[in-house]
């Protein structure tokens, strides 16, 4: 099954009545990531009927409060609902210390490890490899230290073809390391080789998250080819003056990047609370890149 | 006008699809106190349309998260919205550390000064006198510092009397000072006393506020005849030992606070997020204090 994306908020730094701040939950293979946690995670979670039993990492882009600010009510709640399951935090080096001393002064005693991964804000770091998926950070240029996240579904195994395997007279005990790579050497010696037996599985899907930054050309040589790109539009062209200077992107640089990096399908949100409707921040990235969508609350998306 | 009084959020440690964590806004005279701010209270403040410009007091009772961890969001909102002014916050000495650390990973520059003032958890302490309130602390008894607040209207000046003052001819510049409290004295030297010229104003309108705190029989020492006493009511009374071994009340331990000190109405809240249905909660309290509402998300009510 395709790793499903599932929006959580799509406001940037104030609220709205409609949009939360930013946080996104990633279903891929049997793990759940959840990236960025803006404040009122936890309730939007709740409101989509979306467990938080299972979320064993979250990513962190930068420190700004519509980025984090629901962290801690997020592990609080795990702790209050019996967590004892290690918590993968990948963040900048400055959240464990704020979580840190939020435990200490709430006497909160967490029945589970919080593993800490720092970020580099200076350039890509690959982070964590799973039976899952691989996960890596990339900088992004922000006012503070911020960086993107890829993450890859892990390599596919190639699927056993069993009717060439019968006619070749293999015994079931063998499949296992032939869709694991082998080549099969019957009692006569002689070798089958594994292409033959098994042919190869779909391409692993990615997904590449780029939080807040202002239009950077460098985005592109970090990663390519990407199912999904998701990319900040806080703005629409006419603020570009704006945009850059609180290191924000348009909707038309948003769409930029996504042709820079051959996405088949781009995101966008991040929203400023100045547009009730969406619709022009979507014709314009639509412009430059047709295949463009709005990354609202409670939509889903197949990667 | 009264003092009125809006309910943010009723619930306790876990949110809920239908219950916030604890937030309670109080106008009184031209101020608004906010009591409490838990994840999502500036989410709230929007819902219901009330604006935070204006907020120059809040009010936090402890440093458990469903009471406080909205506080950085709404802070960080009223910068980015340009605040100017000055922001008093009330509330223990482990807060001021926990939003210093945020405000400088965030790389927030904010224009307006927050003015901390430290409770203290072991004894009732007078905290600020205004011109529209008198605001006091108490000590609760829970599992970590944690205090009630005791906000009165600031005294109110006696009413002049016109027709009594004109018929003793004395001047309008003269009612000033009148109202302010002075004795008149003609030209003749003859006193006439204020308490001719005047009649007393309504007795000061007062709140209590008991966050989270065990049944403990010492808060009817702390003040008497409140006009309005909230009391947390996390559980019903047969999960009394619960209640105890978590440093909670029951609704019927509330009621008998409210008994025990006199108030005319008392509002429950801070329920356990086991109850979808809270009148059973609401009938336990009436049992023993009939005037008792259930303080919900959007009921607003007078002093």
């Amino acid at each position: 099954m395709n790793p499903e994306l599932y929006i959580l908020g799509s406001g940037s730094a104030t609220p709205t009545r409609e949009r939360n701040p930013s946080a996104q939950l990633l279903k891929i293979g049997s793990a759940k990531i959840l990236i960025d946690c803006g404040e009122g995670t936890q309730m939007q979670l709740l409101k989509y009927g979306i467990r938080h039993t299972g979320i064993d990492y979250i990513c962190i882009s930068h420190l700004h409060g519509d980025h984090y600010f629901g962290l801690i009510g997020l592990i609080s709640t795990m702790s209050l609902m019996g967590r004892q399951q290690v918590l993968n935090i990948i963040g900048p080096p400055g959240l464990k210390p704020i979580l840190d001393l939020q435990i200490l002064h709430g006497g909160m005693s967490l029945k589970f490890d919080l593993n800490f991964i720092s970020t580099n804000g200076n350039h890509p770091e690959d982070i964590i490899t799973t039976d899952d998926f691989e996960l890596s950070t990339f900088p992004l240029k922000h006012r503070i230290h911020c960086t993107g996240f890829l993450i890859k579904e892990a390599p596919k195994q190639r699927r056993l073809l069993p009717e060439v395997a019968n006619s070749y007279n293999i015994p079931v005990e063998a499949f296992k390391d032939i869709k694991a790579g082998s080549d099969y050497i019957n009692e006569a010696g002689e070798v089958i080789a594994n292409d033959i037996l098994t042919e190869a599985a779909g391409t692993p899907r990615s997904y590449a998250y780029c939080s807040d930054t202002i239009f950077d050309k460098q985005i592109a040589t970090y990663f390519k080819d990407v199912n999904v790109l998701y990319h900040e539009s806080t703005y629409m062209k006419n603020l570009e003056d704006r945009a850059n200077m609180y290191f924000h992107s348009t909707a038309e640089q948003a769409a930029t990047i996504a042709q820079m990096t051959n996405a088949a399908q781009l995101l966008i949100g991040h929203f400023s609370s100045r547009y009730d409707n969406l619709q022009p921040l979507l014709d314009e990235a639509k412009e430059v890149f047709t295949n463009t969508e709005l990354a609202v609350e409670g939509s889903v998306w197949w990667i």
